[in-house]
């Protein structure tokens, strides 16, 4: 590292240890000591729950699979064509085969995550085909993007988790695309990633990616990767993403099984019903796996939007999406599997406060949920067509309040400061007292990208939103973001092992 | 009414009819029916009462009024000059004698509302020197504005009370003003309002006005006002807000007796001893209260934010002030009184995402409290310095959606849509099915000022911000105004009362 280098970073680390009193720490991912929240009594609960069993039992759900329908028939299932007819008894013994939490080693052991239970990981946006850059105009993701969201997402405590396809590297043809993600979360990061599911192939080369990376042996008996498929519903599993899953789970590798449902469109206009469907399509997809890979890590993922009767158009941030949020999170945990779900979800074009208004109705429940895996914790934006730099920033000083919150009211002598109140005394200020000369550098959460100055003095400084605070904080960001190690040798075997696929594979989708 | 009025009206309704799917319905208030979220366990609880209790017996609370003193005396404290040492029996035997819930009845008597329990009433922002206008330019407040926001809130069914200082009207007098304020509310509202309680004559002028308005004997026996005192935090309750206090319990009118705390300035940098001095204050006020005029009914107030440590500024919307509105939902609830607590609070100058962010944070925390009357729930920007038109219309958008979401979860055999479900099976779309057709119109909330339509349309619609699309909404909604029935002997009274009023107060205060 050059003098000027580690002086720079010297001087941050030092500004940043005066703002927190500590030194930056990166959070391994956070462990809730708050209570979740219960929305629905047991009653309600179980309703959904024997809704969904009746939905497999009577209305069935395709696996368009022959292999999979293979599967099924030999569990037991009524295989009837594509629709396999699952009696509830046999789901339940599926999922009760899966881990309640299970361990993502990082290439950094020190960044490697522990998903079940009561811990939350974080992870950024995914999916987006499009970005609202630097500049703040919208245009395609490139490469470049992807890359600049994985040193953004490395660089900051709050996430936990490097995520998969933050923003989609639409100069990089299709077929060999996943090739140049995967590398690259390897290459840019060492916190722990997703493999691609686009295509079984595509997950087989993930797996080989990983192979090289941390040893084939190694691979065999750890979970390194955290990958998602999604359902088609309604309730229809295809081949392409059956096909993935089966790589991932006999790899041992973890999957969010997530249906992505528009309900009005996708489910019934009836946010029980939407539930009860989407529950119906997770339970059957995680039975799946461990008729695949029996013990294999999976969870239990859900994305759930309303349509606008309207338009047709997705909405998110509304009642029905904090009903459904709360919702799954019970049923997750009736079944003793870790739980994906949420985000700072939102419809909004920019990061204004529509955007906000959603993505905290979203997030908040998110959290009190009890969500144990939050993809799209960070950037979201155009109900996921966008993945915006600005936003990027914004959210995660909010997530880093609510992993604030989700800590325990300290209740020690110190944290209820008679000593100061004794000090001070009525009619007094505590601002010199010995109490708060002890506590005043970490006593308060400190954002940094929210402005809490006088009028005057945010006039004075531009009269800048939020959104363009945030913006410049991640160019700041990225001008000094610093590669982690990286082993030059395999470094150099996963090259070839991708100049050797991206040799045979097309430039377009066949 | 117009011709031309009213079939414009009548155009707004069937739109509004189309959209929601039933007439508008001016809700009197929402009972929640979900549950509130409990973040202590008993023993914290316990902890905190336990620390205000110490506080009162031993630092003890300045009440800086001969009259108050008298009275503490006369109860059994321990008066040491202005000091009273309030020996915990006496504090909890008068919160005893506190309702624990109570109506206060509007000029429209559809428009009275319940307070306490399980039910929840919004009023608008407070207080603000400042109006982010309709043209969204920062200016000083005036009586027009005022106005305008009592317009806005009558015409909004979220909000169930007219609130009191939505702004200041910097152009009439200050010694004047409280006439014009608490006039303007009874004139163009008919929903409940606040008296004015910044010097005790001004609050004997409210309930004067409202002897007029409701009738002397009436008011004797009927709450019509709830209003709010403050405390000068720490520990003081100081002769001006004493005497406002004094006046409305003697007239069995409410308060919401409420602290108002920059934690590290006026209370210790620590949360838990925060809601402890806080607690303190409350319970001092509100046993006070009780001496005055047992079974008078009041209401436990709070206002919490942190101070920067950096700039002094406050700070809301953050971990701490979420773990104290938690907590102060619990506190209140044990001792059976109702609460009033949060808002949309923020520190933002513009409605932009740091203003959305914040006050979702705090709302969210505001409901799941289980609190009873929230003052600030539409309009607050700027820590309070100033009431946005913009801030306000997207605010009630909010809370609309929160208020769903307080209603259950429907799990009827319409509510689980099962029908839907094996009408159309896996693979298909519910778009035209019988189930959908029979719930599109009231399905899923529809925000109105939220855009969730493409990019490319948001574009071609002049690519507005949230805050644009509201402000336009809130010009439509004052142009569209009509006033509800006023007799017209009582406006006579009312108007010559304050002429007389008027003539004998000085322009300035002395």
């Amino acid at each position: 590292m050059a003098d000027a280098a580690r002086q720079r970073r010297g001087g941050r680390v030092a500004r940043r240890k005066e703002r927190i009193g500590a030194p930056i720490v990166q959070k391994r991912y956070i462990t809730r000591e708050i209570p979740v929240y219960e929305l629905l009594d047991q009653a309600g609960l179980d309703l959904i729950h024997d809704t969904s069993m009746e939905i497999l039992e009577e209305v069935g759900i395709d696996f368009r699979d022959e292999v999979a329908l293979e599967h099924w028939r030999d569990a037991g299932a009524d295989v009837r064509g594509e629709r396999v007819h699952i009696p509830r008894g046999l789901i339940e013994e599926k999922l009760e085969m899966i881990p309640e939490e299970y361990t993502q080693v990082a290439r950094n052991p020190d960044r490697s995550v522990v998903i079940g239970g009561k811990n939350t990981v974080f992870a950024p946006t995914f999916g987006s085909p499009f970005v609202r850059d630097l500049d703040n105009v919208r245009r395609y993701a490139t490469l470049e993007d992807l890359q600049n969201f994985i040193k953004l997402t490395y660089m900051t405590p709050e996430l936990h988790h490097s995520g998969g396809i933050i923003c989609e590297p639409v100069d990089v043809p299709v077929p060999k695309r996943h090739l140049d993600i995967v590398y690259s979360h390897m290459k840019y990061s060492d916190k722990p990633f997703m493999g691609v599911q686009s295509a079984p192939e595509r997950a087989l080369d993930s797996c080989k990616m990983c192979g090289i990376l941390f040893g084939d042996d190694f691979i065999k008996s750890n979970t390194v990767m955290t990958s998602v498929v999604n359902c088609n519903s309604p309730l229809v599993w295809d081949a392409s993403m059956l096909g993935a899953l089966r790589h991932y789970a006999e790899h041992n590798q973890a999957v969010l099984i997530t249906p992505f449902i528009m309900a009005g469109a996708m489910a019934p206009v009836a946010t029980a019903g939407a539930i009860a469907q989407l529950n119906a399509e997770v339970t059957s997809g995680l039975a799946y796996s461990q008729i695949v890979n029996p013990g294999a890590p999976m969870v239990y993922g859900s994305f759930l939007a309303t349509v606008s009767m309207q338009s047709g158009a997705p909405m998110m941030g509304t009642p029905e999406t904090l009903q459904m949020i709360y919702a799954v999170g019970q049923l997750s945990r009736r079944y003793k599997v870790p739980l994906r779900s949420g985000g700072m979800l939102n419809g909004a074009k920019i990061a204004d406060a529509q955007a906000a208004f959603e993505s905290m109705q979203t997030m908040t429940a998110t959290l009190l949920a009890g969500t144990n895996f939050v993809l799209h914790a960070a950037g979201w934006l155009e109900a996921g067509l966008s993945a915006g730099y600005g936003k990027f920033i914004m959210d995660t000083e909010q997530i880093a309040m609510l992993q604030s919150f989700s800590q325990p009211l300290d209740l020690s002598e110190n944290g209820l400061g008679m000593e100061a109140i004794r000090e001070v005394g009525p009619g007094n200020h505590f601002l010199g007292c010995a109490h708060t000369q002890k506590n005043y550098l970490k006593g308060f959460f400190m954002p940094e990208v929210a402005d809490n100055n006088s009028y005057e003095q945010w006039e004075a400084e531009g009269a800048k939103t939020q959104d363009q605070r945030a913006v410049e904080k991640a160019k700041r960001m990225l001008a000094e973001y610093e590669a982690p190690d990286f082993d030059q040798a395999k470094d150099e075997e996963l090259q070839a092992f991708m100049a050797e696929r991206k040799a045979v594979l097309p430039d377009l989708v066949s």
